[in-house]
């Protein structure tokens, strides 16, 4: 067999003890709060039939799912039919039928349609899976990424709103980052446009204001001109984008200026309804104050939201980028069939949230322990010695719980613990039990070096305690 | 957009609240029981380059990868090279160069490969992450299923052998399954080869003796008698493999029979140090009596084992298919240019596992509880009433690790605890708190409906203890 040097595919990456050992602190950190609040786990597959994917994320969606080749003669197919297929869209379509899973959000809204009878609603659920793109690789941004999900379907109350706001608090808490919460509604977008030049012009608005961070008002500006947006308009628009004040100050001007907006006025008391609930004592007593900005540029890409739209940022640090996002759909079930399900749903995109507590140094210390807590070691090769009463001691340790390992190599007899000591250091071993026959054992405290003789039971008694 | 009826890919299935919750037990099992045995955890990409992957599970394998579609135009790329181009093998070979995971040993390999100057060995690792085959999907097999793995590279000793038997003899424990761990030695089938036919008969000898369980004795012989062995050869490797009595007299009886095959006689010994340690008092004093038991006609599909072979069956219920195995490997790495580093693995198969227990009914109880364990309900639909006080008194118990959640939804004022109660079955909600304005506090029992009233303090005391 052929030698070759290994890689693996770009935008991916293995993670090894320590990342794998971070990354579950942070999803077991947003996995207790979604169950503290009454979320419910489901899992689907990593393949997805195209026809399940494809028209759910936009033309440069579809362009970045990753395909599955069908099994079977697909060439055959492909040679005998040349004359039919013409353009890489119908060769796609016809050598494959699966791609992986691009969000989480798609997958659960076919779940929900294909188990509607077995589901009582509101259904709430969460789901902590990885997805795929064939983004173009760069930092921070990965072609195998995690998400972790909250949605509730069939339901209109706010009181879920609530609640997610509530968890992407207590999870950044939790994680100590600090953190901005953004909140808009799709509806006072709609009354913007409706105000500025007509609602048909929604999305072309949500897009260019969307893009206000990255480029500006004076790019957003240049931008809407050359849609034959007036000058007129635009200063419209930026007027009320730019309003500013307290979070009641703000929803009171626009109030005034969406006044002959019907929907636009429903969107602000959506808006009024939230931060009146989540400015209850309850959470300035309890040190729990949200980090809640109303940011009525905030459009997300997506066009499926109705409702509020969320957007989280981190603070503090270098990376200032989006580390969750979400919103209110009213009809993602829709595509499968099943109409008028509202949903709303939150999403927390595990790697930059990494990558952000990395960055700030956050990850607590005790993370970085290896698994073993010690590392049985002898003054010979354990293969030179009588082995029954070392694997007794191994077992008593194990049964009592404590994590451990006997060192199984061949060590230098004139300096026994050099290579074992080596070992427990690069596994964080925190203990050396070093075993001699007919002498006491010795518990060598292997970050101070401090070494005691001590009964099997009292080697016991200081691990667990 | 056209309405479809939504369905997942064959072999492939979705997990509800239930089967997460199932799956999780198994999976938090294994996991600390390899945490215990000094194991640390990695993962690696779901996606790999096809170079990584082909060659290394014969030509059958191979065919069962499934293979990422690339980016970009492969269709202009094949409409050019048509004449090339003349089988499905170089069809597939020129628009693929990913396919998905097929186990997670050869990963690991190449992980081990990639990162061997930061690993310090022996290198103890686990991994839990599903694996995908383009099998035909039938009863316990699926295209897309967990494996639990436990390796240890870069060390001969056989300490790892009996950590490993120790693994799953404690995982079945906790998991109540009762089972039945065979053990092999290559060394000991390359001995009888040698013995019967000649060493380079090995595999053909191995494959047969492999589907003794499926065909019988007749079978294998009418299959050994095709591949132009005699009667005698045949005579003479029945009687080996049909050795019978204690593992010590087996092993005794196997000895004199390959007496002239200095491999065959390294095997055994290298199973009688693992079934002496193994029978050690210890084990019998703390009720971990082993069901380890040889097997010589055990001899596993995969070529790459060079030392001692394991296969775990459950030997109560309906299913008495392989749940797990693994051996040692003298060169899983060479495929990656690292030659001489020496493994030993196992493998537990979730799937298979899940439906053993499902069988067995021996999923505890307690995990088919709901994620909340109240549901606050009041007396009339939540937006009809003063929501502050009932936000308190939510945000109380969350604080305190309760999980709880509202209900949402209209209810009937008749009647209304109706609908609340329902929903709160459907999700094995264990209390409803009833709120109602200016009066006290309510809790309802919802498996026995037993009502008291309490204040929230008591509430908090009571859900807690």
């Amino acid at each position: 067999m052929a030698k070759e040097k290994p890689s693996i595919p770009k935008g991916t990456r293995d993670f090894g003890p320590q990342e794998v050992a971070k990354r579950k602190y942070i999803l077991n950190t947003i996995e207790k709060v979604f169950i503290k609040y009454g979320f419910m786990p489901i899992e689907t597959p990593t393949m997805e039939n195209l026809s399940t994917l494809t028209g759910k994320y936009g033309d440069e969606g579809d362009k970045l799912l990753f395909r599955i080749l069908d099994s079977g003669e697909t060439f055959e197919k492909i040679r005998n039919s040349k004359f039919e297929i013409r353009n890489q869209n119908e060769f796609n379509n016809s050598i494959t039928e699966k791609g992986l899973r691009y969000d989480l959000t798609v997958p659960f809204a076919r779940y929900v349609v294909m188990n509607r009878n077995e589901i009582t609603f509101p259904f709430k659920r969460y789901q902590m899976q990885p997805v795929w793109r064939a983004d173009r690789p760069q930092k921070g941004r990965y072609r195998e990424f995690w998400q972790c999900d909250a949605d509730v379907v069939g339901s209109d109350s706010l009181l879920h709103e609530l609640d997610l706001i509530n968890i992407y608090n207590e999870v950044f808490k939790c994680l100590g980052i600090d953190v901005e919460i953004k909140i808009n509604n799709r509806k006072i977008l709609a009354g913007i446009a409706e105000v500025v030049k007509g609602i048909e012009h929604l999305n072309t608005i949500a897009v260019a204001i969307d893009k206000l961070d990255k480029i500006g008002k004076e790019g957003v500006s240049k931008e809407l001109t050359e849609l034959n947006f007036t000058e007129t308009e635009i200063t419209i628009l930026f007027d009320i984008i730019s309003i500013k004040g307290t979070e009641v100050e703000m929803l009171e001007s626009l109030k005034i200026k969406l006044q002959n907006s019907t929907e636009g006025l429903v969107g602000i008391d959506e808006l009024s309804f939230i931060f009146k609930q989540i400015n209850l004592p309850i959470h300035r007593e309890t040190n729990q104050l949200i980090n809640l900005k109303t940011d009525f540029s905030l459009a997300r890409g997506l066009s499926y939201y109705t409702g509020c739209i969320f957007e989280v940022v981190a603070i503090e640090g270098s990376l200032r980028s989006s580390i969750g996002g979400g919103g209110r759909y009213d009809n993602l079930t829709g595509n499968f069939g099943l109409d008028g399900v509202s949903g709303v749903g939150i999403s927390f995109g595990l790697d930059r949230i990494y990558d952000v507590i990395d960055d700030l140094k956050l990850f607590p210390e005790t993370l970085s322990q290896g698994s073993s807590k010690v590392l049985i070691c002898a003054n010979d090769s354990i293969e030179n010695i009588e082995l029954a009463p070392v694997l007794q001691l191994l077992n008593k340790l194990r049964n009592k719980g404590i994590a451990s390992e006997i060192y199984s190599e061949k060590i230098n007899v004139k300096k026994p613990l050099e290579k074992p000591i080596k070992y427990a250091s690069s596994k964080k071993i925190a203990y050396a039990l070093i075993y001699t026959e007919n002498e006491a054992l010795k518990l060598k405290n292997l970050e101070n070096g401090f070494q005691e003789e001590l009964t099997i039971e009292e080697i016991v008694e200081k691990l667990i305690g």
